[in-house]
């Protein structure tokens, strides 16, 4: 397989110096920063995260922070979530969609206080929509990508690891709320949240130089719970039905399309520019729809959109997928069209390596 | 060197079939997208490139398609050039600004008609930031990115290859300028341009589909050619004082920090976001600047940001680096502060291995 060339361009994090002592085997770049995505192997990392605890380089999550008077006004905008009921200490995962309803991001929001909000970014820029949303409405609000790095604690030992940094209090966070707790005289936002279905932690670390004594610390409060090194699991993610920005959905895609529609109030989510866009789909549905996806028999790397036949109509497409070894079959995330999206239909999907049978599922893995 | 993890999410182009038959060994993402970075070595890749003709897989210069009545105002809002003078079938390199001149993008832009452009884009979703402007404005245009993949061929030999495929009257196309050229019954806008001082072409393949058949007429025709799958190569590259953005340059920088003032027209570019900001700098010049910088010395690879030093001070920073095999140096890009960015000024470049000895040059080596 190729290397990745280093450059400055893919920017490493705070953590990356840690990352390499661990003996990381892969990356991916997400917003133009290096992600980990494996360190023993996909399959020994995953069977550890369901076990012990992970420390997890996250920085990728780059944060766009609104700051000013018009920062709530310019956050609902962004998305058709109706965000009047949130509390300073809120996290919020909320759809971001453009003026037609195509998905720009779908990021996790933390509302730090009236006036102020991070947004914790998947991958793609979407500082660009913000700033350029701002500018044309001419609100007053400062945009801007803040130096504060995202680190995850994850699986099941991640409250006792947790509690041994940050103090007891830490694990009495209930899911989606942040806090503020100290580390070394810095005062770090931490949230229960995290890109697993194994329960845990993320710490929103504000400077650079505060990155490695913090990772340090975590690998040695660890040692005893078998804390190592980890990133997210592409196997535990697909299990969990966690969908991946690029991936799993695109700007072709709305809300509703990715299953996501829950997180719609589009009838009251006054402001947000791909309201009007969604008013329809929100009453009438969908057309096609994110589907669990079960594959039989041996698969190759799933790195492009394998389309989903039925006879010789392509009714959707497949673009996650591994074998599970809990499951003991292939899992995969796919968008299926509603004449197929019924649970137990057979479908066909096409891998670079020739046809699979695949079956729709009613849930995900977990 | 930790290995590249495949994903939908990082996109594979029309030719990476190609790209992989031809034993790619490493690749950095750019756009979402799969960029090869070294073939046989970049040495061995620089030295070719010098004598020969190569064929570069530059799908990752993803469009930003604009089209109708406001295209060409929505255009200038973006750029401080001035692009009234520009004419159909011109390409521009121009600098994309934000409201206060940081730079988003430098990409070329070519003028298809007067109410339809390309953006050929360097590493950012520049498409979020001209949607956000065009709705915020309510202009009518549409934005988007069409199935356009630039294919490069580069190198001494360029012309002689593209007249083989392309017929005599490519070889007439002068700098910067576009035609409309057939290949198997497809029509394709192709440029001359590149990123590489060696000469050549772009072409703007249209059509997923037809990417692969291009890149195999080219190999074939070019094989008493020595042909050889190429890419940007670092070396030259830098050698030639092309930019990178995202390496040399980020939106911290204005494009006179860039050494792009001369694209600037600041005080007739009406209609730019960035005017505003810019005009005091277009004045009074930068206060920093980037610069050829040489390195003596073996060196690492310049995967994060070199300071500059001068005795205590922190007066700059190298962003790209590499030995250069025939001026038998080390290449550098900086940026230096107008108190130390003379020439023939000796400076220290802090690099991951230590310091090296630097002297700021007048002008790259090409």
């Amino acid at each position: 397989m190729a290397v990745i060339a280093p450059s400055r361009r893919v920017r490493r994090t705070p953590f990356t110096d840690g990352v390499e002592a661990a003996g990381v085997k892969g990356y991916t770049v997400y917003n133009h920063m290096m992600l980990p995505t494996v360190f023993r192997s996909v399959e020994e990392d995953y069977h550890h995260l369901k076990a012990a605890v992970q420390v997890w380089d996250v920085a990728v999550e780059r944060q766009v922070e609104l700051r000013g008077p018009d920062a709530a006004r310019l956050m609902q905008m962004l998305t058709p979530r109706d965000l009047r009921g949130m509390l300073p200490g809120q996290c919020y995962y909320v759809p971001i969609v453009d003026e037609t309803g195509g998905m720009l991001n779908d990021p996790v929001a933390l509302k730090l206080s009236e006036d102020r909000w991070w947004i914790s970014i998947a991958d793609s820029d979407l500082l660009f929509w913000v700033k350029a949303l701002a500018y044309g409405y001419r609100l007053d609000v400062l945009v801007d990508e803040p130096d504060v790095s995202p680190l995850a604690v994850q699986g099941p030992l991640a409250d006792k690891l947790m509690e041994r940094v940050f103090g007891d209090a830490v694990s009495e966070l209930r899911f989606f709320r942040f806090g503020w707790f100290d580390f070394e005289g810095n005062t770090f936002a931490v949230a229960r949240s995290g890109y697993s279905k194994q329960g845990g932690f993320e710490i929103y670390v504000e400077g650079h130089a505060n990155g490695m004594p913090l990772w340090n610390a975590l690998m040695e409060a660890g040692k005893d719970l078998d804390v190592h090194a980890g990133c997210p699991n592409l196997i535990e993610r697909i299990e969990g039905g966690l969908l991946s920005y690029g991936n799993d959905m695109t700007r072709d895609n709305t809300p509703h399309e990715c299953g996501l529609g829950r997180f719609c109030s589009t009838q009251t989510a006054i402001g947000c520019v791909g309201r009007d866009a969604l008013l329809r789909v929100s009453k009438e549905g969908p057309t096609q729809q994110i589907r669990a996806i079960e594959i039989e028999g041996d698969m190759p790397v799933c790195d492009r959109v394998w389309p989903l036949t039925s006879g010789a109509k392509r009714i959707g497409q497949v673009t996650s997928a591994a074998m599970s070894p809990d499951f003991k079959v292939g899992v995969g995330i796919g968008m299926v069209r509603m004449t197929h999206w019924d649970e137990d239909t057979e479908l066909t999907v096409q891998t670079q390596d020739g046809p699979r049978r695949a079956v729709v599922r009613e849930k995900f893995w977990i």
